[in-house]
């Protein structure tokens, strides 16, 4: 006999408490995105404070569903996603499990440079936990206060170290989880070496909940940097930005920690939303800007030599027109921020278009070039504002209403246009149309569109595997076959 | 109607020519692994040429199994693996395909940071091939000079770099490959950043040819350190080898790209087997002893001072007794090699047992000692031979016959008491009974016994997912159900 949703309400209400399984009742902060692109109706927003009581959820839900509802469910961390991966849809039928609950930090193994922790674990807390043990959790991204850990590891997180220290995936040595029969798989582990068949770690990472539920992992750590420092660069050319990375990493090595790319219109918004903020460099005087960061493992004496090393060479190599280097962590820190309220000024300036791609980064001037001349035989008049992770290859290749247009206007009649014109000219270059923002329920027909179908298949074959109901997530990342 | 097995070697001839697609004769080259430790017999070993033979074989292959014919396929690459994972059965029903004619460097992409090679490429020519562009492809073993780059991709190959570079999987940006249904995957890539779905590249990589044949990878490539150098050190317990191993992580950061450990008994064993090699200090003045090995990004001269810094600060916190710095190449290569005879001396000493395993680093002193008193209440007299990759928790905790007992006998007989003795003492830490060698069909039974059943589990829904006939090599990893 069929299970109805009050039924299931009910019963995730006797196993969690009704004080952690809501149903009706004001759940917007579960139920729509940060960005508020779209709010969803979900079925009960549940909060287990273990794995145990994730099994049981899922067990409960997976057993309303063999009955006949059409339940699924749909994981969240922090909520701060940019592809509406963790939000449910308008169905009613979806029950959003929230990690949030779930802070313990299981172990510290300061020897083993390994820490174990539950999914719900803030990243900044992470981060600060690491610190005060002397040692460096690299993982960094703008919604770090926010994000947690079980989401940052479900969407393979990026952000602005990884030049140095890789994606998320880069830095998780094990996970445990919770699968869709309900079982828990221990896969927890401070080993840096483990041959015993298929990698589900990094299946998992990056599957954006539709594979499973992450509940705890242990992450690699780091020894801090003695040092670490910035300089903020003008460049004539991209070209010249692309040669300064090469240049970068031959010299720095490892230390070269940060390589971050901004061309002066991104620049020039910030000017215009945040006056008050004091650009290193004006602004008019470079067609882009490098942020570059250098940690050493030495002092920070060396940190500035070794860097100013760096200027000199690229200034001979005619690579630069101006630089500043931080003359403080309070400089540094200044130019950080200006990097990252572009976003902020985008949003200030308008509703836009965010396109999170990737190429080699040795295409990318090439790529950058081609992109807006594509972009403007359709949209002539449209601003392209570019800027990113360019020692990843990675550029935030974003689109903004033609001055003076309706900028919601411009965002609902022009959407496809600009992602056929821009995926278009990325996948020639064999590039990615998700480089760090992963594909959620947004991005699903780009999948559809862009991803090799031999891959598509493959993928589709392994969510049918594991997933043989589609209990996890069914609206996201995998498109309708 | 069943396709016959002499029907499908003249399919596969009439595909790749009589001469890349041998049936009879001596194959022994190809039937039998390099250590001699068995020796199957193949229906055909077959040579193709390019992904599109590959696909072709697989397609044949698939053809006849789906006729009737029970054949399966045993990819193989430079056959040097050390657990039967590339070597056919005694059944005569195995299609060994052979990855060593596709040898083409597809791109080198210098500012990228990356090249494009298919999987019959040698390591040492990749190796090589870097180094002539003034850059490091880091990956290095024992048997570079033979194995090639599809099974180090295959077995997830280990070696000595990996506590700076990881492992071959952190060492690969993307792989071409061949499936269960024939179709080729292109999922070549220069890109760091790329969350579009499932990463199949993690899933393929260590998979030990049961889920597909890789047959081109991009790669990974760093910038050449500056300078390079080594220390052999002694340490009275190996709980001040583990200590000195953090506060090197601590000093040295990145620039620590070794760190061997091999016990007095190691030593000796070489010593007896090599009289001609000098011992870097007289391996009777301590328990155990350390290679370390320092990289810079700078100079020589940095290399030697940071180095010293940390032997003069580890003879302050006494954790060692002695310590010798190699004062050119060529006494950092006479260490190495040292490290590199253990394997040769433990082979003229006679037959023995090799356990590959890993536990937290930490936790590496409690194991030594807890598994030492487990093998010495079964086997009393048999001798541990312990060395290996301290840095990366993956110790060679390998037993030889007591002194004067017939090694074969001893192997005979008690091969399986030493495994489970020394096999639990690795569970209970939390460790790996394969961390960087694989399964194979050697170690089939250990991972039906100790791996976790969930994890088993999602692995055969995998297995049957994505090679749902059981093509490819499935006699190895995954044991049966």
């Amino acid at each position: 006999m069929t299970i109805t949703a009050e039924q299931l309400v009910e019963q995730l209400q006797s196993l969690l408490g009704a004080d952690h399984a809501r149903s009706g009742g004001d759940l917007t902060a579960w139920e729509e995105d940060w960005r508020q692109l779209a709010k969803g109706k979900a079925l009960a927003v549940v909060s287990p404070a273990s794995t145990a009581e994730v099994a049981a959820v899922v067990q409960a839900c997976l057993a309303a569903k063999e009955s006949g509802l059409n339940v699924s469910i749909v994981p969240q961390g922090g909520n701060t996603g940019l592809v509406l991966g963790g939000t449910p849809d308008a169905s009613g039928l979806q029950v959003v499990v929230s990690l949030k609950r779930m802070q313990a930090v299981r172990a510290f193994d300061k020897q083993n440079l390994s820490m174990t922790v539950e999914a719900g674990c803030i990243l900044q807390n992470l981060q600060n936990l690491a610190a005060e043990q002397g040692l460096l959790f690299p993982l960094s991204l703008a919604a770090e206060g926010s994000c947690v850990i079980g989401g940052n590891l479900a969407t393979n997180a990026g952000g602005t170290q990884v030049v140095r220290y890789g994606n998320t995936r880069d830095l998780c040595l094990g996970i445990e989880m919770v699968n869709a029969k309900g079982e828990i798989w221990n896969g927890l582990s401070g080993l840096r070496k483990n041959n015993t068949g298929y990698d589900l770690r990094h299946l998992m990472i990056g599957s954006e909940g539709t594979l499973g539920i992450i509940t705890a992992a242990t992450l690699k750590l780091y020894p801090q940097p003695a040092a670490t420092t910035c300089a903020w660069l003008a460049v004539d050319t991209l070209d010249h930005a692309v040669e300064l990375l090469a240049l970068a990493q031959q010299q720095l090595a490892s230390g070269l920690t940060g390589f971050e790319a901004m061309e002066q219109d991104a620049l020039k918004l910030v000017e215009k939303h945040m006056p008050h903020m004091r650009m290193p460099i004006d602004a008019s005087t470079g067609a882009a800007f490098i942020l570059l960061e250098y940690s050493d493992d030495e002092s920070e004496d060396r940190a500035r030599a070794r860097l100013e090393g760096l200027l000199e060479a690229a200034f001979e190599a005619g690579l630069l027109t101006d630089g500043a280097v931080a003359q403080n962590l309070d400089q540094a820190q200044k130019m950080w921020d200006i990097r990252e309220h572009i976003t902020l000024a985008q949003a200030a300036e308008g509703l836009h278009l965010k396109h999170d791609i990737s190429v080699p980064s040795s295409s990318i001037p090439a790529f950058v070039r081609k992109a807006k001349e594509e972009l403007a035989k359709v949209l002539p008049d449209a601003r392209v504002i570019n800027f990113g992770h360019l020692g990843d290859g990675n550029l935030h290749f974003n689109v903004q209403a033609p001055e003076g247009a309706n900028p919601r206007e411009f965002v609902d009649t022009c959407q496809q246009t600009a992602e056929q014109a821009i995926y278009d000219v990325v996948a020639s270059f064999g590039g990615s149309f998700s480089a760090e923002h992963g594909v959620g329920r947004l991005k699903r027909h780009d999948l559809a569109h862009y991803k090799d179908p031999v891959a598509l298949g493959m993928m589709r074959a392994i969510k049918g595997a594991l997933d043989p109901l589609n209990l996890f997530n069914p609206h996201a990342l995998l498109p309708d076959a």
